[in-house]
C-alpha cells in the first residue's frame, strides 16, 4: 500500500508565491481612505515594508519568495499531505480524503508562513520593531517566532480578556522573545482613552489593532504586521497550495472538491488560489470556503465597502461583512470571528469562483473528535469546520455510491483549545445562526463610500 | 544545501523490534516476587497478554512487529531526524547536532510506540479494557489513542490533584474516548482505603498504580499497561534508534555521542539500544542517559532490588533507585520524577555501556529556551534535559576546537507544560540536588532480598 504521508524535499518549497490577481475574472475594488479615495502605496508606508506594499497590489502572477524566507520555511515545510485512511474506513465511504497539515509549524498552524516573510521584509527594510495584535494568540505566536528567527522585537498587544484567560499562548510568545501587552495598555493614546472610560475594559480584538498600529505608525524603527485579511498574506500562504498540488500529483490524483475553513481568509486562499487557473482552464473543481453559522460572513454577508477593524481606523475594503460593528458571538473558533473577509475571496466569491458553507459548532465539534479518533491529530476548532465539510462531502459520496476526491486544509492543531473540547463533552456548547436584525442593522451602518 | 529533516518512506518503518538483552554483558536479573523468588510468567497473566510476557523475557535478537501495529505507527512514523543547523549557529560550534523528533506523535510523545503495541496484543489476546495510570498524563494520553485505533475501551486513574490541575491534558484522553478516573477513587478497595483515610487526598503515582492493577487483576477482560520501566516497553521504543541509524546513514554521519532524558528507561532504551551493538563491536560512541539532579537515580543511587511502586505492590526489580519511599521533589519534568529505573539501562550503566550524568532544572529550560528560540519547537521539559547536555557537549566541542557529531532524542513538545515556562521565566523555578540523607535513608529502607 501507498505511503498515507506524503513529504517532499526542501527543494520543493515553493520558489514563488501564486498572485491570484492577474488570474482573477473581476480585479479586487482598490483600498479607500477616510476621503473615499484610493489609498495610496505612500500612505501605508509609515506601518509596512515597501516590498509589502508592492506585493498588495502588485499584478505579477509569481513573486519569487526570497531564499532566507524559504530558508526559515524549511523549519517545517514542506508540509506533509496526508490521506485520512482511517477517516474513510470509518466513514466507510469510496471518497477519498486528503489533509494537508499545517500544524507542524512551531507555532502549530499556517500563520508562520507569512509572518516570517513579512518579518524578512520589515528587517531588509531596516525596521527593528513589530507590533501586532491578538486574540486568542495564535497570530501572535507566529510573529514572536517569525521575529526571533530575523532579529526584530516583536510586541504584542493582546486582548485583555485572552491574557487573563489563555495564559498558555502567552507563555508561548514569551518563549519565542515576544513582549505580551494585555490591552487597552497605557502605551498607547488608544489604549489610554479607553482605561480613561473604563479602567477594567477586558479589551477587543479591535482596540488591540488600534493600540498596534497607532504605536507603529508614531515610532519610525516599528512597523506593524497583519496575519490575515491583506493580499499579501493570502499570496504569503499559497505555498499550502503550490506543494499540495504537488503532492497529489505524487499521490496520483487530483481533487473533485476543497475545503478550508474560512475567517479572515488566509486559508482559503493559501490552499484555493494555486487550484483557481485549473478550474479557469476548464477543470471540473469545486472550491468551498467553510464558516461558522453564527459568523456567516460569505453566506449570508453584505457585499459592500466597509471598515476593516470594529472602529473604523483602517481604510475600507469592498468584501462581504457582517458590519463593522458586528459582536462576534462566543464561539470557540476565535480565527474565524471576524466580520469581514479578504477581498480577494470576496471578490472570488462575488463572481462564482469560489463557493461557501456555513456550520454549526456542535457539528464542527463532533466531526472534530470523529477526526481525532480515527486520524489521530486533535484540530484546532478552526480546522475542525473543514473537517465537517468533507465528512459531510464524503458521505455523501458514499450514499451516492461514487467515487470523490477530496481535499482540505487542516490548519492546525487544538493543543491550546482543549478547553473548547470540554465544554463540547460537557454539553455546554451551543448552536446559534447568526441573527437576520442584526444583518439589517449592519446594512443600516454600513459607511457611506460614492459610487 | 542538504535537507535539514530527514524523513524515510513509511516501508522504512521497522518490521522488528531490537531486543538488547542477548547483547547485554550481563543479562538483566530476574524481578522477584514477594517470597524472593523470581516470578513466573503465570504470575503475570493476571495483568498482560501473553505476547507482552513473552518480549518480556524473551532472547531473541529481532522480534517482529505486527502489520497491525505497523500500521498504527504509520500514522506518526517514521519520526524526522532533524539537523538543528540555527542551533549550531547560535552556539558557533564546529560540532554538528541532529536530533529524532518524537513530539510528531498525536500524544505529542514517544509513548505512543508502545501504547499501540500493547493495545493490540491485548486485542488479539480478547482483553476488552485496559487500565493504567497516569500522572502528567502523557502516558495515559498515548494509551487513550491507542485503545481507540485497536478496539479497546481505557479507564485512566489519574492523580487527583494532576486531575483538577491540568484539565488539559483530561480532554486530551476524553477526546480519543478515555474514561479519565481522578485517583484515589470508590472504583477500588485501595481507593477506597485511601479515601476512608483522607476523604481529601491529592493522589499520588503509587496509589494510582495500586488501582489500575487491583482492577486489572480483578477482572478477567481488563488488563494494565505500563508505559516506561519494564523491558517490553524499552523493547516497543526501539523503532526510534532503528529509524534514527538508517536516517545518519542518508545523512552521511554517525553519532560520537547519543543523549537522552532518563525517568523510567524508556527514551534510552528506544534510541540507544539500537547503536550498543556498534559499540560492542568496538566502535568509539558514548550513550549518556540524562536525569534531573534532584532525582539522580543512576548517578546517586543504590543498585540493588526495590519495588517498582511506591507502596511495595509491584515485583522487585534489580535496578538504581532512590529508595521506593522517595518522594518526588516538585520539579516540572514530570515524566523523569521516578525514584527507580529500568532493569535493562540500570545493568547497561552499572556495566560501564551506558553514562550518566545530571542537570539542574533551571539549565534545561535555558537550555529548552535557547532551542525554541533557534529550532522553533518548544520542547517538553522532560526532553531539555537531552537538549541542556547537546548544548554542553556543542559548547565543549567550540572550545576544543574539534568537530563532533551530536545525536539527541526530543522526546516531546512542550504544549502541555506552558505553566513550567512561565514559572521559569517568572525565576520561580527551584534548582535542588537530592540529599545525601535522604539517600541514607533510602538505602535503610531497600527490601531484603537474599543473595
Amino acid at each position: 500500500m501507498s505511503d498515507t504521508k506524503i513529504y517532499l524535499p526542501e527543494s520543493d518549497i515553493p520558489r514563488h508565491w501564486y498572485n491570484v490577481i492577474p488570474d482573477m475574472p473581476t480585479p479586487p475594488q482598490p483600498y479607500l481612505g477616510p476621503d473615499g479615495k484610493p489609498i495610496t502605496g505612500a500612505a501605508m508606508e509609515a506601518i509596512f515594508p515597501p516590498a509589502i506594499i508592492e506585493q498588495e497590489t502588485s499584478s505579477e502572477r509569481w513573486i519569487p519568495i526570497p531564499e532566507p524566507v524559504r530558508e526559515a520555511l524549511t523549519l517545517w515545510r514542506p508540509s506533509p499531505l496526508i490521506r485520512a485512511r482511517r477517516l474513510e474506513q470509518a466513514l466507510n465511504t469510496p471518497a477519498k480524503i486528503y489533509f494537508k497539515y499545517e500544524g507542524v509549524s512551531p507555532a502549530g498552524s499556517h500563520k508562520p508562513n507569512s509572518a516570517v516573510a513579512q518579518a524578512y521584509y520589515n528587517a531588509e527594510a531596516g525596521i527593528k520593531r513589530l507590533t501586532t495584535e491578538t486574540g486568542a494568540g495564535q497570530w501572535g505566536s507566529s510573529l514572536a517566532l517569525a521575529g526571533q528567527m530575523f532579529g526584530l522585537d516583536v510586541r504584542i498587544y493582546m486582548v485583555r480578556i485572552s491574557y487573563e484567560q489563555k495564559p498558555y499562548r502567552r507563555s508561548m510568545m514569551e518563549t519565542w522573545g515576544g513582549e505580551v501587552i494585555p490591552s487597552p495598555s497605557n502605551h498607547t493614546q488608544a489604549g489610554r482613552d479607553a482605561l480613561a472610560q473604563d479602567p477594567d475594559s477586558n479589551g477587543s480584538l479591535g482596540m488591540a489593532i488600534s493600540e498596534a498600529v497607532e504605536e507603529a505608525a508614531s515610532r519610525g524603527d516599528t512597523n506593524y504586521a497583519l496575519g490575515s485579511v491583506l493580499n499579501h498574506v493570502l499570496l504569503h500562504q499559497t505555498v499550502i497550495g503550490l506543494e499540495a498540488k504537488r503532492q497529489m500529483e505524487i499521490a496520483g490524483d487530483y481533487p473533485d472538491v476543497v475545503f478550508a475553513p474560512c475567517g479572515g481568509g488566509s486559508n482559503v486562499g493559501g490552499i484555493m488560489f494555486p487550484f483557481l487557473a485549473d478550474k479557469a482552464a476548464g477543470r471540473d473543481l469545486r472550491l468551498v470556503a467553510v464558516e461558522p453559522a453564527s459568523c456567516p460572513t460569505l453566506t449570508r454577508g453584505h457585499f459592500a465597502y466597509d471598515y476593516g477593524d470594529s472602529v473604523g481606523l483602517t481604510p475600507m475594503m469592498k468584501m462581504y461583512t457582517l458590519g463593522h460593528d458586528f459582536m462576534p458571538p462566543g464561539i470557540h473558533a476565535g480565527g474565524l470571528r471576524y466580520h469581514g473577509d479578504s477581498a480577494l475571496v470576496s471578490q472570488l466569491y462575488h463572481d462564482g469562483v469560489l463557493e461557501a458553507r456555513s456550520v454549526h459548532q456542535t457539528a464542527t465539534f463532533q466531526a472534530g473528535v470523529l477526526f481525532a479518533r480515527t486520524q489521530g491529530i486533535i484540530p484546532a476548532p478552526e480546522s475542525a469546520h473543514a473537517i465537517r465539510a468533507a465528512v459531510d462531502e464524503a458521505v455523501q459520496a458514499r450514499e451516492e455510491g461514487r467515487e470523490r476526491t477530496i481535499l482540505f486544509t487542516l490548519s492546525g492543531h487544538g493543543h491550546f483549545d482543549m478547553s473548547a473540547y470540554d465544554r463540547y463533552f460537557a454539553g455546554e456548547l451551543e448552536d446559534m445562526d447568526y441573527p437576520t436584525e442584526a444583518l439589517e442593522t449592519a446594512k443600516a451602518n454600513l459607511p457611506k463610500v460614492e459610487g
